[in-house]
């Protein structure tokens, strides 16, 4: 961290900074400029964060060199952290495929949906038991009937479940049903939930939230990973910008970033990232091309029936086109010898 | 709301739609132009919404013409809504000052910030006792002991406690201590904790999301509402934009807006909203310029050291000077005959 | 300027930077963490900014400390500039108010415009006879027509004209009618046409940038100040966010910014960074309240017929009671021996 | 347009929008709500865009169906437009590549970088001779030895040049040199400019603004498709966002949506839109994915030596192996047999 003192700062106010630092048993190292005294801070940034260095007089700003978290941190972890998920990986290579349903609308949508994804190829199921809605009055889920129907859904069709978690009081019984647990855009930062799935047991997939930076998505992964559950995988799926013409703006940057700061895989979900049909398959192949680990597809028998986000599913016959053009692309790139 | 059909949709896609809007029970209004038809949709809003009309062969889009919340909104409720709290009006033009640490971090900080508080004229004393941080490693907050603290300073100086609350478990537990329950910005759409508060039989103050667009947030309030609870204060605290200079953009046309669109009073947080305490005076007059019914402050008896937000907190005398001009700009602009 | 170096960076890597440093005659200052080496750069910043050090080996980062503009910074011009408009005084405590149409369209309505807003004590008459639209397709302006009619207004009436300058070419030509050359947000970073109003002799109104940082727009504001004219106002008028309610979102905070980074007045365009008319009274009052210099103000004599804006233009009455209560509130605010 | 009545709006209010819409030569059909009347507008979408509706008494706010672009929209023109630069196709199915550095530095630099481009197969050579800088301090380019540069190094390796025109006053010179005329980001809404490029008869590289929504950038080709100029290549470099880790956002799904509602070719510049050089590889791979027509790379023969913009360019190894994978994926995606 690096202290800028403002130009008129007095000799008393540099010194009341550095003892502050020393206090905390940390290193400071002071600049001379022109117009302005900077000092380096230097050692255990856990503790260099809890310092109240910004509310001191004579303190223009603090500048931030290294980010706050650690587990999840390349520093920390330099090889790639694979998600084993009952036997199948995410991460390391591979090209893992969540497709369903927005929500768990019924057992007949979820079986044949179910079935449409195992034909493609995909390896995971997804589909929403509990809905986060914007209003009270849209529809809400199934839920503990929608958890039954994935359960059946996943088990018929050998498909790992991915459904999501809005409370910390639904966790543990969610976490019978699911293989990996999902935290939703907008709990990104709800830390009482992102603690209970992280001493669940189980993988959980983080979505950044529609206005999560980067930094702030890595140190919510943090939060799950410091309750001792490195299984993560991190999901793209839009920020919230000027652009109103998608649902969201799809950052395919924020894939390569993650990678580069985090030792965990990355996914993407381009039917939320753009709430646009037509633009799945082009953000896939996007997301592929990006190096994402994984895509998030919605697929419905019926989109023109589906209770929530029709506009975006897929129907068999799309979601089938796109598994073999993604197939392709993921073999030209990263070859035969990936890892599934 | 209106359906706008693509340019070649057929004549058995429109059709279709208009079949499925009768079917619930609603009316169909068709519009003929030279490339697109306009279907308006005309009945109750609250089950046009879930019509799977978006996902449609030959559907270009959905244009809303109205909201989807109600029980605050104008067309429902066409007088303000004065939240009392134990005897304290926040809006019907009162000034509701709720003043404090950002963190409570021990007992004689707060007592010291209670009495600076209550000197000036505040009816409330905020103070966090857990607090919601980016990374995992801040400090979280005194918990339990810093209930104990509010509740104790609240009793000596006669102030209402205004705390936040991060999650459904500690819902009934603060609500023992706290007169208002506080949502924090990250936690505006997390759904089970806002039908929790809405259960708890206590006023609610419900901070804006860092994205949260108006509508949004109002749908928000709609959802403490619906489980009975109408006594909601909205509280502006700034939205995230690409300007860094401020840690936030505080978008004080939101109060406008909110008092236009609902019943609900709404209140700004200047502390949060700018993060720098030299912008604290200033936008704490432009929001009651704006129309703010109340004010959330940062007041710290050492700005220098606190835990936390210690560079946008004011100390004793920041804040003195502050409520005699807001004093001053609320008798010009509401007359001396307002509530409080 | 702080440079980062990459965890790995070797030591050659770090002599490298250093030489790039001291060969431009500036100090390098080395500070050495557990994982990162930090370098301090000490001297003359407008040489500092041209180095190439961001594309350096080992260079992970590089931290602005200061500004880089100069002429108008509070470093360099501690006083606050007043901007005399033809001995009209914009900044130094008084408060100056343009008013009149978004474009002039006839003699008849600018006349009667500019009768509303001499009546009611406004000193600036303000109306676009060059109108930037989104589409080719949408009136444009009166162009010279437009010219010919303010300046008989201006003349008429004793009001000081402002009008926008959209192309180099026109700069003289509309400086001959024009006391206050307005560049529009769009053109805030059109350097060549900053360059060119830097050169003109007269006063530059420079709105803010729909997505214009306060460092960006000031550095625009440098571009002019550079070609020896420090005549500057700066006008804040809403930037680009996701909120869409509001036309724009309007930062007032950045009032409170421009006034404290420089030594330039800061106006606040309410209609526009609005775009609707009921928002025009709060937000100016907000204005007042955050330290604005002046205000400009949509006023047609029938919005309801307005070519463009008229959602956003006040009538007669309703500039009227605005302008009481705008006076009011300055009084109040900046007592009654501020310069006019 | 649909025009969306407030809730109390009266009849007389109500006609009076009619009878405005029917003054014009338009249709109105109307449709009443409980609450609201509705009134859909049919006819000349240049026509309705003028009218004076927003400020009519009684209108609470206007839906707009369509677009305002006319002869670059898909349902003007149904076939996408290749635009030949001196016989070498932007769309149609080729990939074009333009790189080069970020700004013409020398007479060595530009033909060292000229020979990597041409060797590696791209067919544009990019540099600026004119640059637009924040600060006025940065260096601006070497203007008219610049554009001789260029068109030397273009001769010499058979490279078709592509560089920035930033004043109307410079257009005639640099369309000498210049095969295509390039619109800066900060220009997309300098209209002067775009009219003047759209008479050069010269091909155009219309970047996309920092905070330019797709519409308003259609809408700024149209001004060049208006005066008679159809050979326009739309570039995506990046939308200013929350997010900082990137320096703009490089928004992918517009590709696919201006490929979706016009017909000119769209391509991608990965070195501006992300700022970072690791990151140029996989979001070119990205682009290819999404659909783009072509790439701009920032490529420089000493990339820790750039004047401007270093850190994002590749070295001519980087560059050659971008190249090989950007062949395969073009080659795997649209076959053989695409026009170049």
């Amino acid at each position: 961290m690096v202290v800028v003192m403002a130009p008129g700062a007095t000799k008393a106010q540099i010194e009341e900074v550095v003892a502050v630092v020393e206090g905390a048993g940390l290193k400071a190292h002071l600049s001379f400029g022109d117009q302005r005294t900077v000092i380096g801070i230097i050692g255990d940034k856990t503790v260099m964060m809890d310092l109240p260095l910004a509310g001191m007089s004579g303190v223009e700003k603090l500048l931030k060199v290294t980010a706050s978290y650690k587990l999840i941190s390349r520093e920390f972890a330099a090889r790639d952290h694979v998600v084993w998920v009952d036997g199948v990986p995410v991460g390391g290579g591979s090209m893992a495929v969540m497709a369903g349903p927005c929500a768990v609308e019924s057992r007949e949508q979820l079986l044949e949906a179910a079935a449409i994804v195992k034909a493609q190829g995909a390896q995971f199921l997804r589909g929403g038991a509990f809905k986060p809605r914007t209003s009270p009055y849209s529809f809400q889920g199934l839920e503990q009937k929608g958890l039954e129907f994935l359960a059946e859904a996943g088990e018929k069709y050998g498909l790992k479940i991915v459904t999501e978690v809005m409370d910390e009081g639904n966790v543990s019984r969610i976490a019978e049903t699911s293989h990996v647990l999902q935290i939703g855009a907008r709990n990104m930062q709800n830390f009482a939930l992102l603690r209970a799935v992280g001493r669940a047991g189980k993988p959980v997939l983080l979505k950044r939230g529609m206005c999560g930076t980067i930094d702030e998505w890595l140190n919510a992964a943090e939060y799950i990973a410091k309750e001792g559950n490195m299984d993560i995988i991190m999901c793209e799926r839009g920020i919230r910008t000027f652009e109103t013409y998608t649902r969201n703006t799809l950052d395919l940057s924020a894939v390569v970033a993650v990678k580069e700061l985090s030792c965990l895989p990355v996914i993407v979900d381009p039917s939320h990232g753009t709430g646009l049909r037509k633009m799945v398959r082009p953000m896939s192949l996007a997301a592929v091309g990006a190096g994402a680990d994984g895509l998030m597809i919605e697929v419905h028998p019926e989109p023109a029936k589906a209770l929530s986000d029709g506009p975006q599913s897929l129907d068999e016959q799309g979601f089938a086109s796109l598994m073999k053009e993604v197939n392709g692309l993921t073999t030209l790139l990263r070859g035969e010898n990936r890892l599934q």
